[in-house]
């Protein structure tokens, strides 16, 4: 049965995170009601990822199996007729048969948006944090690095999450500037719950002077959550890039 | 009494337009609001122009004459605590008595933004046009240029209206792009009822060939609604300038 690897966008800010839950509007919710609409048996769908209440997605996966045959420009055009103008399909490609959007994934790309300007724009009241306060991007770029490589991030992730691995490797870190927007950008192979806004929010520290760039790597290392930042808001966060291997793609 | 002039910044999605209206949530009835917390007296605000629903502003202008003695950068931050996030106050400055934001204007500059991706963009379904069609912005550019100059715009005016002179100076008008956003950018010394939105309708007619670069000339002179196109989304616009005369603003 073919195997369809979607490729979808989506405005966080209506919706409360991407898995499905009761009393709440969720993205994998209205996404199946969609496709409810263009494939006659409802597939079992599997996405790349949770994400949180207000987070947005330039770039989410999903893969489904379906029997219906329709080309992938037509399964484009549907879905975006179904689809509420948060969420745009933006591409759609057949994978082997093996391929799951979560399990494949062998790394993601984050973005977090951090608005710098002194007085609030009140066009991006949902799509970047704003903080007023100074921040030196090549400070932050400096210490970001502490957070690149293996390490047992316990520390970065917030009370409530059951998981017991709590190693990830952080490929890369980046912050830098553009205008009065200053953005984080970090990839890894995967993140605990609410890492990405904890490691901005104590790189945030950094910049107020809180904790040092000798200090950093002992925040780290101790896995203490009450010696890191606070948790960053929501709004400023996107998963910008989802990275599969070219051989589970092709086949 | 000191004349107070205030710059603001809207994100109009959230309201029906600029003017107080019964049933109806607008920019001067949330923005009285925040000024009767900081000013004792409720002073009379005199707004630039009146914006539709959903139409923003990167730049709107406000005065009023206050006896109160607050310093403008306590004003702006007063302001901007109980106004929603949806508007800012950006700029304030004292002008002469005689100053009016309406009536003291020379000329007003108004940006409309059109998205032209072939899939829509989740983050711009309030901030632009969606058109997927062919836009050929430099043949738009020239098209333009028929409206700049004197004119009498009643062809370009909605229905309803009952503006009797009709007669508008149209000082510039560029069409350009930036990767997939099309800006179309207009300055004039005043603009009739929906006369930008329904001026780049009629440049759309343009792109899909149905009036020729040739016939603009005439469709404008001919004064008739009908051979003009269709009134563009206000999703799209923008007030971005007000001009003044230095000399009323100096005093």
């Amino acid at each position: 049965m073919p195997n369809l690897l979607l490729t979808i966008c989506y405005d966080g800010s209506a919706f409360h995170g991407w898995q499905i839950q009761k009393n709440a509007v969720t993205v994998q919710e209205v996404f199946q009601n969609a496709l409810k609409k263009v494939f006659e048996a409802q597939p079992a769908i599997h996405g790349c990822s949770r994400t949180d209440s207000g987070v947005h997605a330039n770039e989410y996966c999903i893969n489904f199996h379906t029997e219906q045959s329709i080309t992938d420009e037509n399964i484009i055009r549907a879905l975006n007729t179904y689809l509420p103008r948060e969420i745009a399909v933006t591409a759609c490609r057949r994978v082997p048969d093996g391929f799951h959007a979560r399990y494949s994934c062998v790394s993601k790309e984050y973005v977090y948006k951090l608005y710098n300007g002194q007085i609030r724009n009140p066009f991006l009241s949902n799509y970047a944090y704003h903080y007023r306060y100074p921040v030196d991007e090549a400070l932050l770029n400096q210490a970001a690095q502490a957070f690149v490589g293996r390490h047992d991030f316990s520390g970065f992730c917030s009370v409530g999450s059951k998981i017991t691995d709590t190693v990830r490797n952080v490929k890369s870190f980046s912050v830098s500037r553009e205008g009065d927007m200053v953005l984080f950008r970090v990839c890894a192979d995967g993140f605990l719950y609410n890492m990405v806004r904890i490691m901005v929010g104590t790189l945030l520290f950094v910049a107020q002077g809180r904790i040092t760039l000798e200090e950093l790597p002992g925040v780290i290392a101790s896995k203490e959550r009450k010696r890191a930042g606070k948790t960053a808001p929501p709004q400023g966060l996107y998963l910008n890039h989802v990275n599969y291997e070219e051989g589970d793609l092709l086949g």
